[in-house]
C-alpha cells in the first residue's frame, strides 16, 4: 500500500521536531518536504543528531519555505507549526492548491474574528477561511475531523481544560460562571526561542504565574465551552510556568448544578470509556505518568465542605497538547488506525 | 551584651538545618543545645559538612533529645522542629520548666482541640496548653509574640495563603464564601524523610496535586482567615508538589465584595507599607527572588471578565514558611531587632 | 507466528519498569509472567499508572517471585532484574529447568570468583556457572550472545566506558596503562531505593563523586579491556551522580599507542559503521539525544598539546545501560530483528 | 568610620547581581556606581525585584557605562563584571585616573600577550598594563593583591583546578605531565545571554562536554601550575555543562612523584589550615555544601591500583569563582577583615 504523503512546515522548533519524531515512526505516512528558513539544505538528523539512525525522517533535508515549492510538492497534506499569524500564510495558498492543512498554531482555532482580534492584538489574517477550520480535539469533534480540510490542532493548555469540562458542561452538571482554572506549564511550551527569560539559570529553582488575567488560549477555550454549554462561559485562567521541559497540569474549581456532585465521576468515566487517550481514574494525575505519551490523565474529587468540584487534568504539551494531537487527527483524515505511532 | 541562649530540638531535618543556619549568623545569639536522636554525639559540622569553617554551630556536638537535659539547660528558648505530635510532647515539659519554645510543628497552631482531632487524626497531646499559643506571624499578630510563652510558628502554605487574605478578609474586600487556593510546593517541604515518593526520580520532570481536598494545613489556614473576617470562613485549597527545593507559591481566586476591587492593592500596600518582609507589588511574583530569603512576594490582579481578583504570593517554605519566620518571632521575644539574621 | 514468551523476576525496579516498557510494544514477545513480592496480585497498571491502555503488560497481575511457579511456566526466558547476590538465586534454578536467562544484575558478568568477592564482598552465590555466561554487549560478543542460554546483561557504567575503548584497545591503538575515566550518572541509577541520599532535595542543585577510587563496575571493566587487549588494564574510574533522572556521560582520557593518535576515529568509524545502535559522529555526544533510546554516541578529539585523546560517550542508563541492551540480546537469542522494539 | 566607595561596571549579568548581592551585605562599603548600558535610569531593584527591602544597593540607580562619569565619581575601587576584550577599555582609563581595578574578566589574567591571542583569538587590548595585574587567588597570591592597583580575579574553572593542584606542584609532589582534570558547571557560568544552547529545555535532562581540547581557561591555568612548579605544566582539560544553577566540580586524576602519594593530603591539610574558605577533608565534596558560599571543598583520594592520585574539589561559581573571590581581594586590598560579608 502506498504511503501518505506529507510535509512539515517549520520543522525545527519543538513541535515541529516532535512532530518528526511521531511521524517518522508512523508506519503508513512519507515525508515529502520538511521546511526550515534557518537550516535550508542541511538534513534534520545534523540539525538534530537524535534523529541519527533512527529511520524515519533522518535523512531529509530541510527546504525553504517557499509556497510555490509547497503546493507544487505530492504531498496530501501539511502540517503547520509555525507562529500564529505566519500560520495563515501558508494555509490559503495549501488549502487553495487543494491540500488539506493541520495548523498547529492559533490561526484558525477561533471563529470570531473579533475575537482573535481582541487575544491577539492583530486582524485576523484570513477571516473568509476561519468556517473551514476544525478544532481538532478527536475526543469531541471526531466525525468534523475526518472530513476536514484544514484542522485547527488545539492549544496544550486548552486541551488539557477542555477534556475534563466539556462533558460535564455538555450534561449540564457544572455551573457556567463557577470555573477557575490553575495551570502548570513546563518550559518547552514557550517555544525554542533565544530569550533570557527561558534561559535554564531564570527558570530552575523558580516559578512564576504569568500571562494573568487574559491569556491567548482563554479565547479557543471559552469557545469551546460555550459550545458544550450551549450558553457563554467565561473562566478564570491562571498559566504557570515552573522548571520541567514537558507538561502540562490544570487544576479547575467549579461548583456542581444542583445534586450533580455524584454524577460528575460517573459521567466521564461513560464518555471516555471508549477512549484510549484519555484515561479518567480516581488517581491523581502525575505528570510523569503522561510525558513523552498522547495521554491525557483525568481525575476528580468533590470537596464536600465547600461545594466544589476540584478536576486535575494532565498531558505532554508537545504530544497531546500539540504533535501527537495532530497526528491523532491526520490518522483520522486518512482513515488509518487513530493510535498509530500515538502508544 | 550577653546572648540569648537558645536550644533546637529536632535539629538534622529541613527545617533543623535551616534554624542552625539563620541562628548562626545571629550576633546575639548562642546556641547550647541541638538534639538529635540519630546524631547524638556527633558535631553539626560533621554531619552537615556545610557548617565546617561557617562559625555559627559548626563545633557543637547533638545531644540526646533526653527532656531531663533540656529543662536543666540554660537555654532560654527552645526551637522544636519535630513531627506534629512529638512536640507536645517537648513543650509542655520545657514551659513548665519556665523555657519559651517556638515550635514549628502544627502541634499548637490550632485552637480548637476538636478540629486538631478532625483533621490531624489524633486526639490533641497537650489541649490545656493550646490556649497559650500565640500563632506566630509576626505581621499579623506582632504585638502578641512578643509576650509569648509558646509560639506556634505557621506552616508554609498558610503564611503564603495568610499574608495576601487576611488585611483583605480584615477589611471586608472579599467574599468569604468565595476563595480558592492553588498552591505550589517544593519538595523540602515533604521533610528528610526516606520515602520513594519524594526521590529525585520521581519528582524530576513531574508535578502532581495531593491532599486534596482536605490537606491539614486548612486547619490553620480557616481558623486565622475566619478570626480575621470575625464570620466562619471556608476556602478550596489544592496543594502540588513541583521539582525544585525550595519555595511555595499561591495563586488565589476571590470574589469582591460590592465595588472592593479597586481597594485590594491598595489596601495591600497600605497594610504592609512598613513591613520588611512583604513586598507587595505590581510585579507578578517569582519564586526565584525569595528563596533563600526571608520575604513574602505578593501581587494581585482584577480580571473583570469574571469579576474575581487573582492573588499571587511567593515566600520561602524553610525560611518564612518555617525556620526564617521562627527566628522572626524569636526576635520579636527577646527585644532585638526584627530583622537580625533574616536579611 | 506465536510469540517467545517471557518472564520479569523484579518488575517493579526501574530497570525492571523499563523492560516492561519496551518489551510491552515488543510484536513479536508475550509475557507470562511479572514478579514482584511488594505487589503481588495486582497488576502491572494499578501499580504504575503509566501502563493503563497502553496495550503490552498493563493488565498483567505481578505474581510472588517463586521459583517452582516459575520454572513451572511456560516462559522460554526470563530476565532478571534484581540485586546481585538476589539474581543467581533464581538463575541457577531457572537455567536447570531449561530456561534461557538474561540477567541484569552483575551476577555473572565477571568471569573469576575471586574477582567477584574483592569486589562484591562476598562469595559468588553460583560459581559453577559463569562459565555459560556470556557478557552481552551484542556490539562485541554478538555470535556467543545468540547462543547463549545465559546472558550477563552490562552495567550501565561499563556500556558507556567499553564502546569506545574496546575497539581500540584490539586494535593496539592505546597505551594500556594510560587509561583514566570520569562518568556522570542521572539519579535512576541508584536505583528505586527509599535512602536519603538519593531524594530530590539532596540532588538537584549538587554533583557529587563516589564510590572512588574502586567502584563494582571496574571489575567488569577491566575484565573486557584486558580481553580485548589481551593483556591486563587496570583504568582510574570516577562516576559522578548529576541532577538528571537518566543518562550515563562518559569522559575518558588516554594516550595512544605510537604514531596512533590519527586511527582512532577512522577505526571507530569503520568498527561502528554497520551497528545501528552506535553513532560514532565527530559532534560529541549530548545526553538529550540519547535518553528514552538505545543508542551510545560516541566522539573523540585529540589532544596534541598533552598527547592524550579524549573519548566521549553517552547513552540512557536504563535502556542501552539496562533494559534495551538486555531486549537486544533476547532478539538475537530469538533470532529476531536485532532492532525490534529499541527504535 | 566613612566607608569605602565602590563601582560595579556590568552590574546586570550574573556576576554582577552576585556583586550587588555581596557588597549589598558589606558593612564598610558603599556604592556610589552601578552601570548598565541596558537598564540605565532604573533601580537595581527594578530590574531585579529581589533587591526590594534588602538593603544594600536595591535603591541605587544602573548609569550609563561612560568613562567620564566613572573617572570623576568618587569610587576608590571598580569592579568590572564585563566581557573580555571589553574590560580592558575601562581598566586602563580607571587605572589612569588612579582608581584601583577588580577585573573579573580574563584580560589581565594571562601574563603573556602571546597565549591571551593563542586562547582569545584576538590580540591583547592592553599589553601594556599586563604587568600590573595581579592574580586574584587570596589563598596563593595574599600579599601581592593587598597592594595591588589591578586585580585579575581568576575564572571560575581555574579556581577549583589551583587550589588543590598549586600547593602540591610546589612542593613537587606531582609529576607535571600527568594531569588531566574533568570539571563540571552549572548553566549560570555560560552568562545571562540569550542563546538558545543555554534555554531550560536544552539543559534540563541532559548534560555535555564542551570546548575541547582547549578551552580558554587552559591559559591562564597553565600559567598558574607552571609558576608553582616553577617549570612548564601543560594538563588535559574537559569542561562539561550539567543542569544546575551554580557550581563547578573539579576531578582531577595525576600522578604523585616518587613515594609521594602519602603525603599529597597531609600537605593540602597543611598548606589550607589557617584558611577560612578552603575546607580539606576526607569527604568527598558534594556541591550542595558550597553553593552560595565563598568555600572551595577539597578532598583525595589515591588509587593504588593505578597509582594515580584523584582530588575532587567544588565550589559556587558566582561567588568563589567570580564575585565573592572578588570581594575578597577587595577586602586585602582595603585592609578589611578578609571574610567580611562572605560568611
Amino acid at each position: 500500500m502506498s504511503k501518505w504523503k506529507i510535509g512539515i512546515v517549520g520543522a525545527s522548533g519543538y513541535s515541529g521536531e516532535e512532530l518528526c519524531t511521531i511521524l517518522g515512526r508512523h508506519p503508513q505516512v512519507e515525508a515529502v518536504c520538511l521546511t526550515s528558513r534557518q537550516h535550508a539544505g542541511k538534513k534534520l538528523s545534523e540539525v538534530m543528531p537524535k534523529f541519527v539512525n533512527r529511520g524515519g525522517f533522518g535523512d531529509l533535508r530541510f527546504v525553504e519555505p517557499e509556497i510555490s515549492t509547497l503546493t507544487a510538492s505530492d504531498a496530501e497534506v501539511f502540517f503547520l507549526a509555525l507562529p500564529h499569524g505566519k500560520a495563515a500564510e501558508f494555509a490559503v495558498p495549501l488549502l487553495k492548491a487543494g491540500k488539506r492543512v493541520i495548523d498547529i498554531s492559533a490561526d484558525f482555532r477561533v471563529k470570531s474574528p473579533a475575537v482573535y482580534e481582541e487575544f491577539y492584538g492583530e486582524k485576523h489574517p484570513a477571516p473568509d477561511f476561519l468556517d473551514q477550520g476544525v478544532y481538532g480535539l478527536p475526543e469531541i469533534h471526531r466525525e468534523a475531523i475526518r472530513k476536514a480540510r484544514l484542522v485547527a490542532s488545539p492549544g496544550c493548555y486548552p486541551t488539557s481544560i477542555l477534556l475534563p469540562l466539556v462533558p460535564l458542561l455538555k450534561a449540564g452538571l457544572i455551573e457556567r460562571d463557577s470555573i477557575a482554572v490553575s495551570s502548570l506549564s513546563g518550559v518547552s511550551g514557550a517555544g525554542r526561542k533565544a530569550e533570557t527569560t527561558f534561559l535554564f539559570v531564570e527558570c530552575s529553582e523558580s516559578a512564576r504565574a504569568y500571562g494573568v488575567p487574559k491569556h491567548r488560549h482563554l479565547s479557543e477555550i471559552e469557545q469551546e465551552l460555550s459550545s458544550a454549554a450551549k450558553s457563554p462561559v467565561q473562566i478564570s485562567f491562571t498559566p504557570h510556568l515552573i522548571p520541567l521541559n514537558r507538561g502540562i497540569y490544570s487544576t479547575i474549581y467549579c461548583k456542581p448544578t444542583a445534586g450533580a456532585e455524584k454524577k460528575i465521576e460517573e459521567t466521564l468515566q461513560a464518555v471516555y470509556k471508549n477512549e484510549i487517550f484519555v484515561r479518567v481514574s480516581d488517581v491523581i494525575p502525575d505528570l510523569k505518568n503522561v510525558v513523552h505519551t498522547n495521554f491525557c490523565d483525568i481525575s476528580c474529587r468533590y470537596d464536600e465542605r465547600t461545594g466544589r468540584i476540584l478536576l486535575f487534568s494532565a498531558i505532554d504539551n508537545l504530544v497531546k497538547g500539540a504533535g501527537g494531537q495532530a497526528v491523532q487527527s491526520m490518522n483520522l483524515m486518512a482513515g488509518f488506525d487513530e493510535t498509530t505511532a500515538l502508544l
